[in-house]
């Protein structure tokens, strides 16, 4: 495996600061994998005290986007990155917003759990839900751990793994609307079960981007919008030119 | 009204490219808008051709991310920015992050629209997604107004608002509902109704989060996550020390 070191600063607090805030966006990572995590469990047992701290749980969430974001400014002003480090910077600031906005959608699954408590579920749409959910969690920590270890090459990988999320999200809307034509009366419920299979989706729209925050930051290149084929070949040509070909 | 300008350097060629940076965001911000426009018409009056064009338009809005998101970076890396020109490109670099979401959530709508064009569509329903549109077209608009012209104070009111979104979202919503359960046949339209409604309700969260970044950039506070009581007290307490009081 091929892999880019972060720069060495003659400012040892320089290269602490970077670390530092490296380890936030992890920690802050694994508070949001916990928080899909609970979610979901609260989703398909239909624990609701358990969705109801996934709920509070958010507030933990913001508080450390915010502190992370707080410490980049204080980075930029008092250190001018510049080049990998600018990068990374960029590539954090990206990242804990993402974060945020996945831990959101954790909290919406959460509510929707709250109202689900009581509800009669029909057992293999809730089994799908219990592998879609499963299945984001893994983008979600493979997108990490590819950030800890400035891995583009496992980046793409969790990429190419969101066409299978939107297949399978797919699937259980097709099964959602079968039970709400065969028993308009579980609509209701229904709805708020296609809402949490939608936040499931976004989960991994959302690790998606935070794996090509990754690819910027090893590479330089900005692979955003680009579709995936263009975006294995410049991972390959960065490998390529550390190889030295 | 009370306002703060832009610091002045003794570096012309600093001042353009500060003044560029936020001429782009604001072009970015009117392309954005008229996908809006074009993909709520598009719903409402059933024109086909018209939601494939805002789905082909998203390419453009993504294309500006990328373009304005460099210019940043460029700005970070050559200039080191200080104090307010920081805020600035923060501010910058995450609206940008939200008008890019803000074109999603356009081309989702114009996708159903397309799915949607031959569908006979219950009136009243979509009379109130016609008012929602236009409402959620509005604050963006205001919120750009509001990075525009600096104006905290205008950015308040924008994130006002949200809360009259969220009832006029949540009444259609238990309006579709009653479609569906009135006539199951409908419930595959009507679901591309519901996720048509969810994108306007999302673009008016999006357009908060910009009104929250020209309050960060103006008064130099994170308002994010605190309320809108908080936010109005930051920004009052923001307008005295300006008047001197």
């Amino acid at each position: 495996m091929d892999k880019v070191g972060l720069e060495k600063h003659t400012s040892k607090q320089f290269d602490a600061d970077l670390e530092d805030v490296r380890e936030l966006v992890l920690a802050m990572g694994g508070l949001v994998e916990q928080q899909i995590a609970d979610a979901v469990r609260a989703l398909i047992t239909g624990e609701g005290a358990l969705g109801e701290e996934v709920v509070q749980g958010d507030t933990e969430v913001n508080r450390m986007e915010v502190e992370i974001d707080e410490e980049c400014t204080r980075i930029l002003a008092r250190r001018a990155p510049q080049a990998g480090d600018l990068r990374l910077i960029i590539a954090v600031a990206k990242t804990i917003t993402d974060l945020e906005r996945i831990g959101d959608e954790a909290e919406k699954i959460g509510r929707m759990s709250t109202h689900l408590a009581s509800y009669d579920r029909p057992k293999s749409a809730f089994y799908q839900i219990e592998m879609l959910g499963r299945h984001v969690r893994e983008m979600l920590r493979d997108a990490l751990d590819a950030f800890a270890r400035l891995d583009s090459e496992a980046a793409l990988r969790v990429a190419q793994q969101d066409e299978d999320v939107d297949r399978e999200y797919e699937g259980i809307v097709r099964q959602c609307i079968t039970y709400m034509m065969e028993d308009p009366r579980t609509i209701r419920h229904m709805l708020d079960v296609l809402w949490a299979v939608k936040a499931l989706e976004r989960i991994g729209d959302h690790s998606t981007n935070i794996s090509e925050y990754v690819v910027y930051f090893v590479e330089g290149k900005d692979v955003r919008h680009i579709g995936l084929e263009a975006m294995e070949k410049e991972i390959n040509e960065g490998a390529a030119r550390r190889r030295g070909d």
